[in-house]
């Protein structure tokens, strides 16, 4: 099958890569999202080898229980052993010993093919969209945000990036807080915003320091980190999005003296991002810039890396 | 009268530093603790100039509410502005407009005298020495954590850190889990936990990693947070306690991939303190390694300096 492999090193395109051969569901993939995590897969985050791609929406063509095949189906993407204390509590998606697709030691959706426990696999309703369903990941991911902490309706919001993520975050937090401001850099983003009736900064301003309840830091920088410490007030949330690349000049004395609560969160619960897409809360409709088969891999990274970019997909 | 003053390059001991003049209560000083705040404000920590000092017990000399003058106090050492929202909210601790005994344009208890506004003083009762008082500040720092976290008492928990704070923190935390182990370098300080009952180790075993409820991080180095990060289980809290002098490598990737809440602590109530001192729930009786008279400071601070010394105070 096709294939986007990367060996540590480079991400390559493979024309005769072996198709998935395991008890689990075969998913033949329809469309996949190159999301952030995937570019830093690619500067040695994780050490990684394998095939890429962890966002997708595919079609059920073989798996055990017979009902699932011909369904379209998303994946949630982390995978337990099923034997350890952290799989026997349910928590599965904090398994040490886990796979987890395009990520860690499981080939990901960049293919033609993907295999996942069928456990794994939610069937969507046939009013999600192909293009729509590729971002339940994702959105699920901005989801685990009001799993772990119970958001107050009057709460001060502050979203701090203006990128794909960033803009789904924006999307499901205000469905809780009607008072939510995102900092960002690129106008064009934040504009898609203002159209949502979403307050918008580019810096920030006397009034915004310490002044905000929750901060969600959504850029993976130390800038990120910094400003999100500055927007937040005494005794505030802040959660951590993102992963931060760089290690230097990550400051956490403000944290111990303003009393900050950091929250690191990662990959969310399917269930309510399907119901928000299904319903209409939440769109992502013009989120989409472009589509590349895979042997376009190259001018998709490319297009995906540039800061003014919000989503890029291939078709296997 | 005497006063040890930092004048942003060293400390100074001065014979005729002007006494307190203001509104405020004036508090004769008996006896004052060097903490590892103090410690770090001689390396540049806050930019603080003036007389240091923020751990101390004395003797009310002056005040407008006549009951006072005569009672031995301990006083909290932050002081808001009580005009601004924060203050209004009853949250002086983090008012912008703050001073803060011996820390932030306020000076501090390594004086003869010092003041602080009535409300901040509590009399403490005849049951508790002046050598225990003297840590009333620390334990309520202590005490904090259980105002921010809601401990379950079958928590495994554990103190990075065998110092001054940690084996504060590992009395208080004791009240609430019967399950410590503390992480610390120092045998002495270690031997004097294991003689309370706790838990002691040096090194993490591949058995303590990711096995932690709660983490509470009180070295203040990077390497005391990065074991923290080592030992809580996902999903879990780590308490920052200690203000971390390097920005160098503070990775927060694992707080991210493991969900990880970090807590910023920092001053506590004095109330839970003075009970648990005054009641014997808490002992503190031999933490005090040494006492200087103020004249003898040099001696003081590098006594305090070394990494295997306890507690050392100063008697003006």
């Amino acid at each position: 099958m096709k294939a986007l492999c990367f060996d540590g090193k480079k991400l390559e395109y493979i024309s005769d890569y072996p198709k998935p051969q395991s008890d689990e569901a075969l998913v033949k993939v329809t469309m996949a999202g190159i999301c952030g995590t995937d570019l830093e897969i690619l500067q040695g985050y994780m050490s990684y080898e394998g095939v890429l791609g962890h966002e997708f929406v595919g079609v059920v063509e073989d798996a055990k229980n017979k009902e699932l095949i011909g369904k379209r189906v998303v994946g949630e993407i982390n995978v337990g052993c099923q034997n350890c204390e952290v799989c026997k509590k349910g928590n599965e998606r904090h398994c040490p010993n886990r796979t987890v697709l395009g990520i860690l030691n499981r080939d990901g959706a960049f293919a033609q093919y993907l295999s996942l426990p069928e456990k794994n696999l939610h069937v969507i309703p046939d009013s999600i969209s192909d293009k729509q369903a590729v971002f339940i990941e994702p959105v699920a991911a901005a989801f685990e945000i009001k799993e772990q902490i119970s958001l107050k309706p009057d709460w001060q919001v502050a979203i701090v990036g203006d990128g794909r993520l960033a803009q789904l975050i924006v999307s499901v937090l205000r469905t809780s807080c009607s008072k939510v401001t995102c900092f960002g850099r690129h106008q064009n983003k934040l504009d898609r915003l203002e159209k949502l009736g979403i307050k918008t900064k580019i810096g920030i301003s006397k009034e915004d320091q310490h002044y905000f309840d929750l901060v969600v830091e959504a850029t993976g920088s130390t800038s990120g980190f910094l400003d999100s410490m500055k927007l937040v007030k005494p005794k505030g949330v802040v959660i951590l999005k993102s992963t931060i690349a760089s290690k230097e000049n990550l400051d956490l004395t403000p944290a111990v003296v303003n009393e900050i609560t950091l929250v690191g969160s990662r990959c969310g619960p399917f269930r309510p991002a399907i119901n928000a897409l299904a319903s209409g809360i939440i769109s992502v409709d013009d989120l989409i810039e472009s589509e590349y088969p895979l042997e376009k891999f190259q001018q998709a990274f490319d297009e995906a890396k540039k800061s003014n970019t919000l989503k890029v997909v291939l078709k296997p």
